[in-house]
């Protein structure tokens, strides 16, 4: 998630067009103070297609930002699949549906042998409180171990295990924050916090880590990765991947972030990008550990895996597949990563396929380039703590002619 | 939520027919455990119209079951308003888009006064889990009040404060557990509750209740009801009224049933009906805790409030309003209320509009009767903490030939 510096600030809502004014003072009021709006002059949309949005007058903004659309804004296919499903039918998992099952096992045959079950939810922040219901439920512990600025969602449970958000829930008794890997060693850190339960009379959970680290400025390679793992298990705890945001191919090496460091989680989190928008998202288990769950609770979630989402999820699965998606994340990424370094006021890139992170000065040059960028019609985030890092993470279908552009902008707005 | 008695029992699945053991098979083998299907012999429908529900042989199903498709199953005005945005764009709520908040402003309006802000997670659970959030920052307490076999959803959270659930999470130590209106004094006992968070040491933050208390056998009447909420707010906790099932026109007194017990909650939230199946559910609040809770903390749901989400909000709340469905829930709510008590074997009839409990002689008998009206292809599901409650809550555009047909079914059924 973005840092706080990279939104609309409302007291400044006097300086904005009338027309924009009017739309933004009407949202705050109905909307309160919670939301938050991108940009120092907030922006409107009203289409999309591939890598580009287009406001009212027509205008054309390039993505570089958005994850969600991850198959490109409002594919033919996905938008097909959907139409046809909710003109015909849309009900729940309580009744059979063939299509469900054929997705559910379509998308498990992705994932390593012993992940072979599958649960439905509508959010990434739903994936994930069910994955630490059910790891809690399995290895009997609490405890849970996440890094610096992790952000894994915003249910009760999920914010409470979420450092980034800050906020009015502090982190509870059970969670232990460990240095995003690179801060410190990886390894080490999490042995610590393995002994810190032991002390404190808490039994480990889960490790539950974003496996390309984005909220904590992008960490494509992790040292020690492999031996925490191996430490949170031998203390009879779990390794949770959460794969919302580098799962479904964004790193260009395969599906899944977690297959770059050799490593095979007892849990798996999707989200984001598994509709192309459409709210679906899942916990891909070990069927032992959904086993030791659904012997003493019973899962329904109305809308999870509802027939519309499983058209949008089977759609944008078969999109991914059929364009050969894994594979330009991989050439464009590289490309990127090859060329990024070469921009002045450039200091560090980060990244796998089209997941970069690019390390400015400090979080006033990161946050001015996002604002210039949007002016030259380039949409870009930043991240990390510090807020020093630019994020590049476009809709997969990104191309060398984005590319390009991309770095030109990039290139005027940091000289 | 219906007993476990009304579901398919795995250890029956050689009785079914070949072509349906081997997906029933698949799908457990897939989904695990935790999931249920419907009915002795399971069924899947392929399309759906109205209030009516078909297999892949053309069968028709009468729905008096499913509330979701609440303006009837895929009803061309919200599958066309889904289809539309889906095939121009889906976006997040951190860019402007007019129509989100015409539809906020919109939707805020059909509340009382107080009531202004909304705030859109795409499930009922994450709305009782987002009021929950705010409930405790803005009381600065912990405590929650519930009913007897409250349900109130699946995070962790909630799935804490919904004593229906059972499973493998005891009602956490800030709950407190009320008889369901009916079988007790309904004020005395949140009182008593009230005064035992004292006794704790815990600040109480809201009493939630679903305003049918559907999941306690649909309780209409509520004596006390009025002095509970004073008391509450009288200990500095708020009032959250949980109309995800109930609201949207159900019950046919207008569109919240917390109107019927002549209260105004302190924040409300929304879901199942909210977009016809689509995945969309709000929290509606008095601005004052919606600030409190901001000022802390932001909130961001990726698919909350999204641009398809919005439109099929928007127009399911049309559908309401343009085909008068508050008032068909009244008058063939009416008539079912009437006619229901004339039948042998009913021995108590309770509800509003169209969701109507039906208490039969116990368990054994509610079963039966759900499974043979299934024979009969008309679908009903059943309720309460003894599972003898029959619960009628169809499609709002349940009419009166659908009403006989209903009818001439439970007396065949119960006969």
């Amino acid at each position: 998630m973005p840092g706080p510096t990279a939104y609309f600030d409302p007291a400044t809502v006097d300086s904005l067009p009338a027309a924009t004014r009017d739309l933004v003072e009407r949202r705050i009021r109905v909307l309160g103070p919670a939301y938050r709006l991108f940009y120092e002059e907030p922006v409107q949309f009203v289409r999309g297609r591939g890598t580009k949005l287009y406001t009212a007058d027509g205008t054309e903004y390039l993505d570089a930002y958005n994850n969600v659309p991850s198959v490109g804004h409002a594919h033919p296919r996905v938008a097909a699949a959907i139409a046809e499903q909710a003109a015909r039918l849309t009900t729940h998992t309580r009744y059979l549906d063939r299509a469900l099952v054929d997705y559910a096992e379509d998308l498990v045959g992705e994932f390593p042998a012993p992940l072979r079950n599958v649960m439905f939810t509508c959010t990434g922040s739903e994936a994930n409180d069910l994955a630490l219901r059910i790891a809690k439920a399995a290895t009997g512990g609490t405890g849970i171990i996440v890094t610096a600025n992790a952000y894994h969602g915003v249910t009760t449970e999920i914010a409470a295990i979420s450092p980034s958000l800050g906020g009015v829930e502090s982190l509870a008794s059970w969670v232990r924050v460990v240095p995003a890997p690179g801060d410190g060693d990886f390894a080490h850190d999490v042995r610590n916090a393995l002994e810190d339960f032991v002390a404190s009379g808490i039994r480990p959970a889960a490790l539950i880590v974003d496996t390309i680290f984005a909220s904590d400025g992008v960490r494509p390679f992790v040292p020690g990765f492999a031996t925490a793992v191996a430490a949170v298990r031998a203390a009879g705890a779990l390794f949770i991947a959460d794969e919302v945001q580098p799962g479904f191919g964004r790193l260009g090496t395969g599906m899944w972030g977690f297959a770059r460091h050799d490593l095979v989680p007892d849990l798996v989190t999707l989200g984001k990008p598994m509709g192309n928008g459409h709210p679906v998202a899942a916990v891909v288990a070990r069927p032992e550990l959904v086993a030791a769950f659904g012997d003493h609770a019973r899962y329904f979630n109305t809308f999870g895996g509802s027939s519309v989402s499983i058209a949008a999820a089977q759609a944008t699965l078969d999109v991914v597949r059929d364009e050969n998606l894994v594979e330009n994340a991989r050439v464009i990424g590289d490309y990127l990563l090859e060329q990024l370094p070469t921009i002045d006021g450039v200091l560090e890139v980060r990244g796998s396929g089209l997941f970069i992170g690019v390390r400015v000065a400090d979080d006033r040059v990161a946050l001015g380039a996002v604002n210039a960028l949007k002016r030259r019609h380039i949409l870009l985030g930043e991240s990390g703590k510090d807020n020093d890092v630019l994020k590049i993470r476009p809709p997969l279908v990104f191309d060398r002619a984005d590319s390009d552009r991309l770095l030109e902008g990039l290139t005027g707005v940091l000289a």
